[in-house]
């Protein structure tokens, strides 16, 4: 059995039983063969980890594929495994992931790094997230409506593009869809100390809050003035801006 | 007590007990203060994954500091907890790797995240990697040079410089050092199937085997002629380049 339609690889970060993923499902489905190849449980901030320390388990949950590792272990695994997709997918597609992607959360995202093993893998991809209490079914409609003309764009040459997609969560409805760049977003950068009852002492990483200021043209005031923000991420890992200064460390003389 | 020299934090992916971070510690203790927080165990290929889900626990091994989390949790605990650092950090370091951080390497690897950790934060950092078999003497010696050069020289305006270096490992001597870009690098791209003895399956990610072509410029033949490898990365996530794609999919009629 064949089918004409497109083939989307979708993942994401917060488990293959997340209302996110399981929303973005049901809309795609409606446009494209859809397969999930999910964690089993949640990998928030994971960023882009592979497991390769331990070997890696899969199972069916409610019809869908599951594995116990990272959001970049299912796409690596989805695409190097021949039982879990008919074909190369046409399209890599991460979220809805329960929460906002914005700034600089794009280097610890799971959802992100998902859709970024995707596209180094020479695939088109798309990363999804909403805030939190957002309405996963409006953002299901849009994130369907961006995906259709996505996959009914001409591609330019070169890298494939990485799209990074929020949705906005405290408005009714979404004003519309802009065009970003990655804004600057700070976290309550702090230790929280606390004792176990054996009187050993542990921590946590940070506060939950984030801050930005408002800058013209970022995902985070798009997201703020109450639009769906689409920012194409970079895949150019070398800074050009930094050349002369390297060039300097390599004295003769080391 | 106070020190005019500069002050280095130290982390790495290997774990503190690592070689590779213990040569490197004693090479820059000769030209600063170094203050080492590096993982418990090893952290290969975790990227910038942050601990969220889980406290953290700290220890004391060999009186360097131990986490037992990721490379980026030991750079974030660092910069927060006041008890490690006398003053904010002139330099984040982070290695020496064992085995290269080469090409697509550098979006996996945890040595390279602790160091994005610092730049994200404002400190210019650097990521060494040595390939296997390597003199981690050879490479110390160089890396102290590079720091050196660095410390001293004018930093640019705008993001914190991120270097990541790479020691070339099949030479009994080093030609020289050599600036480059990321070069392309493919691994044998593969899941390894197994049975554990109860008869269930279970699979490990990728063959260990690294190919890449012959290109000018990038730090894959600069190692491969036997030059040390000075890449400056990049800080700057959204990519230019698909801004007119992503501009075609914000449609009114979202």
């Amino acid at each position: 059995m064949t089918s004409s339609r497109p083939l989307i690889l979708l993942s994401n970060d917060d488990g293959v039983a997340a209302k996110g993923i399981r929303t973005l499902h049901a809309a795609l489905a409606a446009i494209a063969d859809v397969v999930v190849v999910a964690p089993l449980s949640e990998q928030s901030a994971k960023s882009h980890a592979l497991t390769l320390a331990h070997p890696l388990r899969h199972r069916l949950v409610d019809g869908f594929h599951a594995i116990d590792g990272t959001p970049a272990d299912c796409i690596y695994v989805a695409l190097y495994r021949e039982q879990f997709l008919p074909r190369r997918p046409d399209l890599v597609v991460s979220g809805i992931n329960h929460g906002y992607n914005l700034g600089v959360d794009v280097y610890y995202s799971g959802t992100v790094a998902a859709a970024r093993e995707g596209a180094l893998r020479g695939i088109p991809a798309i990363a999804f997230s909403s805030g939190p209490q957002g309405s996963f079914e409006a953002a299901g409609v849009v994130a369907r409506g961006i995906v259709e003309r996505f996959l009914g764009a001409a591609l330019p040459a070169g890298r494939p593009p990485l799209l990074n997609v929020n949705f906005p969560a405290h408005r009714a409805e979404y004003l519309g869809v802009r065009t970003t760049r990655i804004g600057r977003r700070r976290y309550d950068e702090s230790i929280v100390l606390r004792h176990d009852p054996r009187g050993n002492e542990y921590f946590w990483l940070g506060g939950p809050n984030a801050y930005h200021e408002r800058e013209d043209g970022t995902d985070t005031t798009a997201v703020d003035d109450g639009y769906v923000s689409i920012t194409p991420l970079s895949l150019e890992p070398t800074a050009g801006e930094h050349a002369e200064l390297a060039e300097l460390l390599t004295n003769e003389g080391a």
